[in-house]
């Protein structure tokens, strides 16, 4: 497993692969690997020939600078993860290098960036919207894999991808739980015991309102049961708890075509997500 | 030569010629084709194993309803032309086919889309950079061809490809005038025949002032003088005339490192923008 910072070393490295003709498979992450991560990984090296993993902390996406002062650096924990999976490159840039001097775009989608996340992380999709089409066309991937517990954030990839006309092939894999279901995420390092032991209330409420709306209760009264539950739970704060569609993320008042119920809610000093079917 | 309408018919045959390893390259153009274009054209040849020459008026760039409504069209014409030139390909898709329902991306370039143009063009250069970054998404180009006439366009073009990433090799191109000097344009149709005896005022201005900068005069009185001797000439405003540095258009007092004069002026109801080195 080769090690690279620089995209001109990169694409040395995918030309060969191109010249070849073989497939190749991305799996963007922020590093603080963890099993949700390494399902990605091995869906990428079941559909491609060639694996790449991108491991960049995108500051750019953090509207709030503890969260990326805080977010967990697991550098030599990740690169001995990522060989034992064997995966064939690790592109792993400083921000210079992705951002260097006089860098001056943005990519912005409207429409499914707004609300949810969107409406509580000023400026994060812009972020994510800028960095992903950046490492699509550095590695110039055939596929690229996303996991779908950043639900939105795969929203907003697929429509700038669509919309740029990026050549590659967006892959969504469903959410990885805990046994207790947590929903994985490099955040969870983050709980104290105690607040690991409440974050599970999350998914239980989410999973428990998607199967009062599949039994015709109403939308309205199963959100706000939920809201409570999760509040009583532990969390200090609901920031939204909401019904879309799952064909275009559309607010909706109910199931009545396959949907989705998305939630993001404080735990200590600990932003969660999670997201469920409801079809 | 082959004339295309979709993107999927456009990367079909682009997929053929990277079998091969041919070197591909692109000339966006607006149609209402001329002289101009043709030597892009040229260029394009002479760089590449096959060319391919896009023709489409692009809605979001024209900030005035009037100026896309006018905006002169001559398909049969520019086909003609392009065959002559033994282009391989000619993509001319429909605004649908680019901006299909649900569209909802913007590229968006800070500091070089600011001012001249960008001044008086609110909107402009966003539909410009996501255009163009589509254009050269969608053909897969290895080289693309611009024109230095329009120098804020090139600039803003060039920060795109480098800020996204995108794999293309961006080539300028002098700009093309006539024997009495007047920039080759597509609106230069819709001057009027006194307007068109006028309209070379506007370079012989600017190359006046980039020899008095030359030899050492004051910008500032320079530039005064130059703006007097345009609105004398018959032009009804200057909507800007500065000098700017060739590297990142940065704002310069004097030509004290390789510098642009570039103007904008309206004459008639046509406007007319040009620009030459002060070197």
């Amino acid at each position: 497993m080769q090690i690279v910072r620089t995209i001109a070393a990169l694409r040395d490295r995918v030309a060969d692969w191109k010249k070849d003709a073989l497939k190749v498979a991305v799996v963007p992450t922020m590093g603080a690997l963890h099993e949700a991560h390494l399902a990605l990984v091995r869906r990428a090296k079941a559909s491609a020939d060639r694996t790449i993993v991108t491991i960049f902390v995108n500051p750019t996406q953090f509207n709030d600078p503890r969260d990326l002062a805080n977010y967990p650096r697991t550098d030599e924990r990740d690169h001995a993860l990522l060989r034992r999976e064997a995966v064939d490159l690790v592109f792993a840039p400083e921000p210079s290098e992705i951002y260097p001097k006089g860098f001056a775009t943005k990519v912005f989608v409207a429409g499914v960036s707004e609300g949810l996340c969107g409406a509580f992380r000023p400026g994060h999709f812009e972020g994510v919207a800028t960095v992903v089409a950046k490492l699509l066309l550095q590695t110039q991937a055939d596929l690229a894999i996303f996991g779908e517990k950043d639900y939105q954030q795969l929203h907003v990839i697929r429509r700038v991808v669509r919309d740029l006309d990026i050549p590659v092939t967006i892959v969504a894999e469903p959410t990885f739980r805990e046994s207790d279901g947590l929903a994985l995420s490099s955040r969870n390092v983050l709980l104290s015991p105690e607040e690991r032991r409440v974050a599970p209330k999350l998914s239980e409420a989410l999973l428990r309102a998607a199967r009062e709306m599949k039994q015709g209760h109403a939308a309205a009264d199963v959100l706000a049961r939920a809201r409570r539950s999760i509040l009583e739970a532990g969390f200090s704060t609901v920031q939204y708890l909401e019904l879309r569609a799952e064909k275009d993320l559309r607010p909706l008042d109910g199931p009545s075509e396959p949907a989705r119920l998305l939630v993001a809610a404080i735990l200590g000093n600990v932003r969660l997500i999670d997201n469920v079917p409801v079809s």
